[in-house]
């Protein structure tokens, strides 16, 4: 409608590419932009060229790094396996106090819906490792949806043969919530699961 | 904590720079560059740095411009001035329909608390343009709160005398609300002003 089909009208509409931005988070975000200093601005831009073209995938765990193999799996000596969905899932994790397991990222979980299939996501790799690595434990923190379910059981029922203590991490009610929001299936869990008080 | 002290790290610190967004929400859209193309990372990043290189403001109204002069100084004919507090209203007003104004950027308003005067803002540039313009109203759209009020009785005392029609956008009940969720001081605005109906 006038000259805002300039600079910063691209500007607004590359902020839209990003997730849950609409044209009115992208304005504000756009303007924001106009009024950093230019170093601020040159800083956002490396930033966004630098992480796509530096961030690559683990070769052993499949995790966002930098390098060929993640500080993780350099420098971490566990004999717990914890197997996820996404990178993303590494980073939550990681904020769980005194949790220091190896990992194993998946890259998505078997869904017939998405057409995925086990050989579509990295199982192969997460076997080849457990057979030529010793784990004493292999924990699946597939998200607890149908499809982390599905993928966490067909992984487990794998690995039990080979004698490999397979675990699930638990599902209940959420720290801090309140039982009368909780949904029927998560109440369901957690009355299921139930656990003896010492 | 781990190898995330990287070029994702680094992006999701420069996505907080950005208002609101916080360390789950920078997380998301870095995320998200991730799964962007190559080409889609440039275009947004290129996008950043051209709009703080290009973006100046009109030499005439004050608003966003690429240029000297902004297309609707450029190209509107218009004997009415809408006088707004920031370059961002200008875009707000362009979306009202059948409003073909010219604009005037106050670039900030009277502001004792954040030690603002008449001089610190674009007063004396309004009063050069009215003086060499002729203008049949001049419309203060200035924000309906504390700081916006008194801006736009200030201007008005100003131009009055000089015999130039001053109006006031309207106050009142936002189109589309409800009554019971209106603040009291907007219902007493939208009592006082009320008008008679044809």
């Amino acid at each position: 409608m006038n000259d805002n089909s300039s600079s910063i009208q691209k500007l607004i509409n590359a902020f839209t590419l990003l997730p849950g931005v609409g044209l009115k988070t992208a304005e504000r975000y756009a303007y924001k932009v106009i009024s950093l200093s230019s170093d601020e601005v040159e800083f956002f831009a490396n930033s966004l060229l630098k992480a796509k073209q530096n961030t690559k995938f683990c070769s052993v765990c499949g995790t966002f790094t930098d390098k060929h193999t993640c500080d993780i799996c350099m420098k971490r000596n566990s004999k717990i396996l914890c197997v996820v969905k996404e990178p993303k899932d590494v980073v939550a994790l990681e904020k769980a106090r005194n949790f220091n397991a190896l990992y194993h990222v998946l890259h998505g979980t078997i869904s017939p819906l998405e057409n995925k299939g086990p050989n579509d996501i990295r199982i192969k790799e997460l076997i080849t490792r457990i057979n030529e690595n010793k784990f004493d434990e292999v924990i699946m923190a597939t998200n607890p949806d149908v499809e982390g379910e599905v993928t966490a059981n067909y992984i487990a029922k794998l690995l039990t043969p080979l004698g490999i203590k397979v675990t699930r991490i638990a599902q209940g009610i959420q720290m801090g919530s309140d039982l009368q929001y909780a949904d029927e299936v998560t109440l369901s869990k957690a009355l299921e699961d139930r656990k003896v008080m010492n």
